[in-house]
């Protein structure tokens, strides 16, 4: 399994004045990326995670290079995949591509939080069980 | 007094790949006008009304006519009214001009609710008077 | 045919600190649900008709009524249908429900323009038979 | 001189249902911050780089560390240093922090463009100048 991919398309919303995504919006895809993927592969879902669990996964570390420009109407692929399950964080890489050509990369780092201390908590072994089919073992490209 | 004003900025991230403000843009600037006005002008800010006295001002109706577009760069002036004061409701006007062209005019209708119960409840009295200096009787061009 | 309708889901990055959808991004589902529409039903993605025809759409008057606020997760349909083609405008008007609940319904006018001149231009005949189709002619509810 | 800071407002529209800044937006903030400083400290305005010199600075490497949550209503000072300037690149890092708290801290690399090409073109001499007065040295913190 590995790299999880779901389809995005390059909205108006998402464009500048040059045409092309303004680059904060891409974090707004990745972020639509991830609940997607924790809802139908993970299994767990945003709100489930956020309203039943009583857990969060805030971002402490991102590093993305840009390599190419989307624009308005392209069919983008977003991948995610596992980086690292720690004891308490979780490393998502993400790349985005367009008809074979690689748009973007990212690498971050989230911290697994009890919501109820704002302190980090170890991942739970059910949710350690459903990440792990998601490891990537190579640096994507 | 009755309309009360604040310049803000068009935003690169305001506009579209037709270098004018793409329209959902516009209700963050209207909503930046009002928590501005609430702080500054009313003396009750939104984190104030939110968090310490647990009521919201949740939007029911909202009226808007676009009359030019904005560009980035544009310093605009968005204006704020109160059309009307009911018992758990307010009605807010809005303007934005630029170098005195009209560019935008909208009619909002809020109602005034208890956070602890979603339910509408009476405009607490000091508010009530906080919102009077900026009623306005004629409506905004 | 008339109403045609597209389910979206309730983001994240559509909620606020109340935990309901900020009203502003309510306008970015609309604008996405006209960019499917458009694309899928129509016909005439707004790719195409902003860089072929070099034709453009901008909203000229918009109301909108809040029924009952949204949450993170929700599977909303958003529906759109034409509510009038005029000589060089165009009424569209939207509802969005979750589960039988009406959520929202706004009515907009659109104005076609001429890229070139940034000038009202007719409706061309082609866009003008591929939105016949989805004509409404009782109000939504 | 070196580091250039501007106020802002975490505002309702940058926040999540946790009641903290969603991390897209802060790079809406920075993007600001660099409008603001482009335009209020080098001289050269975005809509005067883009819009008159026909140039442009796309995003091409970004790294950034999330140390502490904002909250809505929080004045933070967005800091702005030029950590490299290179023949057709531009290093900007920035800082925000709120009340001697360190919220983030953020490298980014920046392409200097010709617009009617879409290729590196030198930076020139006069931006070049404008640009060294922000020069810094040591890594903020």
């Amino acid at each position: 399994m590995s790299w999880w991919s779901v389809r995005k398309i390059i909205r108006f919303s998402h464009c500048d004045p040059a045409g092309i995504v303004y680059y904060p919006r891409y974090f707004d895809l990745l972020h639509e990326a991830k609940e997607d993927w924790l809802r139908d592969a993970v299994g767990v879902g945003l709100p489930a995670l956020i309203g039943t669990r009583r857990q969060g996964l805030p971002i402490v570390r991102l590093e993305t290079d840009f390599f190419a420009p989307s624009r308005m109407g392209d069919e983008v692929d977003v991948a995610v995949g596992v980086a690292r399950i720690g004891g308490a964080s979780l490393g998502l890489d993400y790349t985005i591509h367009c008809r074979g050509e690689r748009r973007l990369s990212a690498r971050t780092v989230l911290v697994h939080i009890d919501l109820a201390t704002g302190r980090p908590a170890p991942i739970d072994d059910d949710l350690r069980a459903r990440l792990a089919p998601f490891a990537i073992t190579t640096e994507g490209t």
